[in-house]
């Protein structure tokens, strides 16, 4: 079994590459949840659904985000009508949205129903929330506290970011399943090329999940989002520079400090300092090709080091 | 002020032929809320709904529910999810229904968020609610109680009809600026061609409603939704054979009882029995003509009245 931690698109991309690659059983896709937020009632949780929609090949390669072949009357319509409409959710969006909000209003909870819908979508690799219980990552700017969506979509990520706090990390518990799966000794932990401080950092400041994942005994491997001090997408190396760090793979690989065995890392960039064995690989994924060739190169890396 | 009562469709022709001959601010329509109900999280009011669309030139004419030029995205995406797809809604009513939703959630009134909506919609005329509290009109079956629209929708109108409650209705407040309208001597009171059981009578089972409409001193006037012993569309001749009464003119006459002064029927109908004056008019509406004719005649029937 692989346990892969993931955010959204570079997470997913990743993910669908490990799900060429590995027999469905032995794939679990652990996704953030700080990035959940209620919108027009709505219960959204963009990384599962990044997930699920790439895993199921709906994903929509114009936007980065929501489903392919989507449509917009409903959002076009709610504008007219003087309704919110800065966090756009496409015709066919809303039914998945529908669906998991009146579900979880029924009582059930947030990783039966991604599980259910992955399944509907005919995905076999496991997708699962890091927890059932709300985790909402905030941020701290100079104008003070932002929820994330807010900074994130309706700020288009503009305000430089100060702090970061994920608000309910503490009391919530890592998912069950997640932690049955550690606890069942598997392959490997890979670490998606998904944004440290809002996408993996949530998962891991979850009581027991980091020691849950050293305790597993098995390799954990980290991917650079970072290529040559860029981000291939969205806001992590403006967080990093923020924060006072310049962007690079070796900054990404000491957030993770102690908990990495391994760093999958471009074939140029520095790796000097860099704690974990370092692998070189084509980090950049544009085509299926590509996502295969890393995750080959990602089950190679926990391979060696086993 | 013409105050008019009603239900969806044929209710909806009415006021639309009204607002044709009335200054905006001389139209107040009364809307059914006991067909409403919480769908997939959504909060539905089907007949204020029609009433909206149909004002603001924007109702479905193929369908004869839900808004023109629409699309089903959604609900087509919603049924491939395993999702409830036998309530329909389009993707543009939807819009609708989420910022209703989401508005009432935020603690609004039904009738602030109505009201809001007819004018950002161009509708001159009032539209409101019975009431700001539910009311739920629930249909009596051999095999038990059913909620309207799991009877209306769900069952199409199949299971006859033993009885007829309106849950709440008892402690729902009629809508103050309904009773202010009242009070302050309308023209007439127009009881719109609708289904007098679960249209009509849901508005007229609010404490205190009947009383205010008699106060009044306004002429009330229906007008009668049943030609030549059949319903122009919906349930209302089905309802009237099931709880054992010819479906008649004469018979919707006898529903309102002592409240009514005048009654508009067809042409060749059979008055005999009728205890109001009897006005004759085409109550048929098909185009807009047709509608701005009966209008009309309920008009010089309140003039007659006076």
């Amino acid at each position: 079994m692989i346990v892969a931690l993931s955010g959204g698109i570079g997470g997913a991309k990743l993910a669908l590459g490990l799900a060429q690659l590995l027999p469905p059983e032995e794939l679990l896709v652990v996704a953030n949840t700080g990035d959940d937020f209620e919108h027009l009632g709505l219960a959204i949780s963009p990384d599962i659904d990044t997930l699920t929609y790439t895993l199921a090949g709906l994903d929509n390669p114009e936007l980065g985000w929501g489903r392919r072949d989507e449509s917009w009357a409903c959002m076009e319509t709610l504008a007219a009508l003087g309704g919110p409409d800065w966090f756009r959710l496409g015709d066919r969006d809303l039914a998945l949205h529908l669906l998991r909000t009146a579900r979880l209003r029924a009582g059930e909870t947030l990783s039966a129903v991604t599980d259910d819908i992955r399944r509907r979508l005919g995905i076999g690799a496991r997708i699962l929330p890091m927890s059932d219980d709300p985790v909402r990552t905030r941020i701290g700017t100079d104008t003070g506290w932002l929820d994330f969506q807010d900074w994130f979509v309706g700020r288009r990520a503009g305000p430089a970011v100060r702090a970061i706090d994920f608000a309910g990390a503490g009391k919530a518990r890592p998912l069950p399943a997640v932690l049955a799966a550690l606890a069942a000794r598997p392959r490997a932990v890979v670490i998606c090329p998904s944004n440290p401080f809002i996408s993996i950092e949530p998962i891991l400041a979850l009581p027991g999940m980091r020691e849950a994942i050293q305790a597993s005994g098995a390799p954990v491997i980290a991917v650079s989002p970072i290529i040559a001090g860029q981000a291939v997408k969205g806001p992590t190396a403006k967080i990093f520079a923020e924060l006072g760090t310049p962007p690079t793979a070796a900054a990404v690989a000491a957030r993770y400090g102690g908990l990495l065995h391994g760093f999958v890392m471009e074939e140029g960039d520095e790796a000097a300092g860099i704690a974990p064995r370092v692998f070189r690989a084509a980090t950049l994924m544009r085509s299926l090709e590509d996502k295969v060739s890393l995750a080959r190169a990602v089950l190679a890396a926990a391979e060696a080091l086993r």
